[in-house]
């Protein structure tokens, strides 16, 4: 199975490139988490959006007193959104950086702390910590994919 | 043309990468429709969010009734962002299955699954169905995002 | 360093993709840029969603006053919305376009038309622009990505 993909790419034997894969799955399978939270505090808060999915709570004005926002709920769908503003260049802009040609050790680097920061932006928004926890956290991720960013204009400049 | 990208890179040839190719061209165009069902729902409904968007309803206090929302925009809305939420991990999540060279069969049932469980989805929340549809089809778009990022790491890893 | 990159996948060194690389690296910029705009002005107008963001303000009542929404970031923050909608499916189908030969010219006048389109729909959104100004510059946008997406589609096809 890896002989017959080996013939037509080996991107996955490249270090870096597999370097990318394993921090790309991980933030994109943290973000995807932050969907299971969200399920976590509409269904413990009792807090819900769609008249659909308050039915099982009874009929009518018993189930209409579910279809309310939560502080804790709105939370995490900020800071799901704050993932999908901030992961999603990640994503693209790492996948370009990976195919430019990085030393192993460089591209670790950045990956690495995207990642870090990433996951200490979540716990910062979650818990909450106070600020500046969470605006560090969000600049250190962003910084990264900047500095990724000016690494694949250098390298692919074709305009 | 295609003898000249042969050179460079065969990715296009490999098909696993083809249909990696075919199931995420089609979900994201799903994904794309949805901002024309909003754009739809927003005009017959009259219910717009921008002072501009609604200029040719006339001025001033008459224009100014248009600004509202409307239960059908936001349950579009909301479809779209789970699109949003759900799609970025298959599409990046699902670039690097397909290079980490599974079956042509394992691949294909993992694209099928998911684009099936999200066009479901769709008509789950648009209808609406009553739950458990748009759940579980969730649930099953989600569980098919994960199987792959379980591939990816167990052949990519690279901390 | 690009040396043994090349040993591994000649990608980067493909004109189309390299056009790919510019153009993805400077709408995802863009799209990052919003991040910054929604900041400065949530606080040139005190105006936060968090409470421990207004922590600085002093305590109790006197910062509760600025948890509230202001027209100017709700604007910013749909604009940046829209360029998730619209952004995340050019980079994804825009990747899959790159690798299915297409001719540079053509490729190039895609990738430029969309940029341009998206810089035009960013400043019709804040300045704002009556419309359809920034109705027309997110539809060129839309009809590119969709051009590129039945190329891929012609090419890849295996459903």
């Amino acid at each position: 199975e890896r002989g017959e993909m080996a013939k037509s790419t080996q991107l996955i034997d490249n270090e870096v490139f597999r370097a990318y894969a394993t921090y790309t799955a991980i933030v994109l399978l943290k973000m995807m988490l932050m969907s299971l939270i969200t399920a976590y505090f509409r269904i413990t808060r009792k807090a819900f959006v769609n008249p659909e999915d308050t039915a099982s709570f009874g009929k009518g004005e018993s189930a209409k007193k579910f279809l309310r926002t939560d502080p804790d709920v709105e939370r995490v769908r900020r800071g799901h959104l704050n993932d999908l503003e901030n992961i999603v260049p990640f994503v693209g802009i790492g996948l370009l950086y990976a195919l430019s040609g990085p030393e192993l050790s460089t591209a670790l680097l950045h990956f690495r702390i995207f990642t870090g920061a990433r996951i200490c932006h979540t716990f910062a928004y979650l818990i909450p910590l106070p600020q500046p926890g969470r605006g560090l956290s969000w600049a250190v991720g962003y910084s990264v994919t900047f500095s990724m960013a000016y690494k694949v204009l250098k390298t692919a400049w074709l305009l």
